[in-house]
């Protein structure tokens, strides 16, 4: 990269807004599983909107490409410059633009770290439903840019949902405003939905303005061992159906994963007295002068009657609530400490949820005789971290087929008519793979958004889909 | 149109499916106002996705421009051949393709009514949301391609909300298979969103999969005198906490209005025996083992209690129900019988609106004396049917002003920063007008959507944005 690019890239930057310096740099190109590692000559912080749109209008007419990064807590390798493209951080972008309690909005600029909304909501005591394990550190301009979801979908959908208005910086510099933030414009196509889920390849998310909801004063957590998964999808409907469509969370674990967690995790209980070989995790959330706990408590009784459960306990304290969540927390960890594992971050339509459990099961433990399978994930939205640990003592072995073991996964999740990246976005890690189960057609119609929105590639290249 | 390529597109369109019989066209030429008038000489009625696709070949080779059209509802003049286009109704797509109560889904065809998709989600005792007053006439390709709004708006999102999965037919005819319904899904770009609210100028609907949700148990109906506008958002925001958001309307009357319709509308009365300036229709439905109407009531004594109402009334029957409803259906109807009248169908920041009212009455009375607002409207989502009905005698003079009327109405809604079409889209009634309100870029990405999708501009030409 030539001296006078640079220069001029860290003049648009604005003061503080660059850096060369290797040791800054470095953290920025590790994404925090040590999985993908990239390089980057520079590293550009700028803080105004203005800022982002002066760099971009130079690296669009010096055809140079960028990375945009939020708080780097991406899984697929979205946001790491793995071609020495330069580094855009969005962290700087950080002012809480306006918080309106009777509108039910909050402005954010992109760097706002997701806790860092929960605490502009809560200050107006409103909600911002969004809620993920790294809500500490990722910013909402990532959350938008890869559609995060979470453990909130069921109630309050995913972060496209949650979005009112976006402020975007097109690839030639252009700052494309649609932060009015009204709940009904009906005046043309609806631009911001372009940027949302696109992975920073069409533009740069630089604020965002979302919904915000009453804070529930209400929260009910139960936990019910059920004796198939397919019970799990008639118990999920009967609940709603009760409760008016309050429950938020509906996580489906098997028993394999509870007794990895029990085994790995300290001061866990099993919370039921017998085993069974699933288990859901049920919240529902809601205000107004009625009790919630009677109303799920009374749904539990009626499908223990219908035999969708065979078991079940409602927390008492907000401590038991956390216990059982803590259980659906931990899985992750758990298996961690077991050993190697293979995941796959999927959906399904709700229905065939169980038929694809028994098929993709029989399909793994086929390829791979003594594996173990960990399923659980959000059932209440389709989505399952269909997750399998190695066979005991096989930990090399077994990674050594990771790519073998997620394509029979994959191809299975594409006959139930699922989808391969529920949550994570596709990055580079899924870009090749999409390929092969979107339709030739759609792929042009994505390839075409592309080209017509940045026609020189400069736009974190090479990510979602090569054009 | 050479009879060489008039025979082809009755071919594409199977048996039954195309009509040159000026007495079956001319039904589809004329918006069911009588505000816009068309001509064609060719009406297609294809059956299944295969005939659209293979008509659309066709005219993109021939560079010959179709207007697609639904249950011909539209208010902007979307659905009008204006310059002798093909005619596409959409009519015969109406198939149920598939209910399912498990995954909360309905997929049907374009050409299904909104009040057919209401039946197929009863038969799984499931609710459709989305209701509109020509719900028994409009499709839902039509609601999907306008992003329709109406009343339940507030609880449910807008019809772009209500959408999981979208089947199109691109300009040249491939088809777009967007239907797979899943919650989660993010494997690239979501194309449907492009075909949502573009008024069939960037592809043509022919099925979608839509979201379904609990049929609520209890529906709790108030009329609430408040001492001002401003009043309302302080209310809307209690009981959206006390409730839970359980809030599905909150609409907004003004005394004038409830004058026309206690005058013109038979069987109607006042339901409260003071009268005031302001007042709200609210409604609340949920589910569960409490009582809503109680909820309700409690959080409106303590409404009272503030000063946020002067006086309330909970309906307690079904007929007091929709007695209630009537005073705010009836609105247009009553104002229709009073005389002349100009309406704005617009939306505004919610913490705003008290103030637009006071600037936008006092501007357009300032430049018609005489001139008597009924403003009412979806309150809760900031959306306003802003009109006026002429001075008392002057019926005439005052619609010879509707477009000096309308540009002052909406010069303020955009200083505001509002928009001047919430509900019901651009069509050819506000193409103009949008240039004058959205910024250049806004434009310049929106014409570079419809080149890149339609570069044959063969696509409902000349509606929503003129390239």
């Amino acid at each position: 990269m030539n001296a006078d690019l640079i220069a001029r890239l860290k003049q648009a930057a604005g003061p503080h807004g660059a850096s060369e310096d290797p040791h800054e740099i470095a953290p920025h190109l590790e994404e925090w599983r040590s999985k993908y590692q990239g390089h980057s000559p520079l590293l550009l912080k700028p803080a105004t909107t203005q800022q982002v749109a002066a760099i971009l209008a130079i690296c669009n007419e010096a055809k140079t490409p960028i990375v945009p990064q939020g708080g780097n807590t991406g899984l697929v390798g979205g946001q790491i410059p793995f071609n020495g493209e330069i580094l855009l951080s969005l962290a700087r972008l950080n002012r809480v633009r306006h918080v309106d309690a009777e509108a039910n909005t909050v402005t954010v600029e992109a760097g706002v770290t997701l806790d860092g909304v929960h605490k502009a909501a809560a200050s107006v005591n409103r909600l911002f439903p969004l809620s993920l394990a790294s809500e500490g550190s990722c910013t909402i301009g990532g959350n938008l840019s890869t559609n995060a979801g979470g453990v909130n979908v069921l109630r309050y959908g995913n972060t496209r949902d949650l979005v009112l208005g976006v402020e975007a910086v097109l690839a030639d510099g252009r700052v494309l405003d649609l932060t009015r933030g009204l709940r009904k414009d009906n005046t043309g196509y609806d631009l911001k939905q372009l940027f949302i889920g696109a992975e920073g390849t069409l533009g740069i998310v630089t604020a965002a303005v979302l919904k915000l909801f009453p804070v529930p004063t209400q929260r009910t957590t139960a936990f019910a061992a059920i004796p198939s998964a397919r019970a799990a999808l008639t118990l999920l409907a009967r609940l709603n159906e009760a409760s008016g469509g309050l429950i938020s969370a509906f996580e489906l674990m098997s028993r394999s994963g509870l007794d990895l967690v029990l085994a790995h995790i300290p001061q866990t209980r099993d919370p039921l007295a017998a085993k069974s070989d699933w288990y859901v995790l049920v919240e529902a959330t809601g205000s107004g002068t009625f009790n919630l706990d009677e109303t799920l408590r009374a749904a539990l009784s009626e499908a223990m009657e219908a035999g969708e459960i065979t078991d079940a306990a409602i927390a008492e304290s907000d401590a038991q609530k956390n216990a059982l969540w803590r259980l659906r927390e931990s899985m992750s960890e758990a298996q961690k400490r077991e050993g190697a594992s293979i995941k796959h971050d999927i959906s399904l339509p709700l229905a065939r949820i169980p038929e694809f459990l028994d098929v993709a099961i029989a399909a793994v433990t086929n390829a791979v005789p003594g594996v173990r399978p960990v399923p659980f994930g959000h059932l209440g939205d389709g989505n399952l971290h269909f997750n399998f640990s190695a066979p005991k003592g096989e930990d090399e072995p077994f990674l050594a087929r990771w790519s073998e073991i997620n394509r029979i996964v994959h191809d299975i999740v594409n006959t139930f008519g699922g989808s391969i990246s529920a949550e994570h976005g596709v990055g580079v890690m899924k870009r090749d793979e999409i390929v092969r189960y979107k339709s030739p057609i759609e792929l042009d119609v994505m390839r075409d958004l592309k080209r017509t929105l940045d026609p020189n590639n400069i736009l974190n290249p090479g990510k979602v889909v090569s054009i």
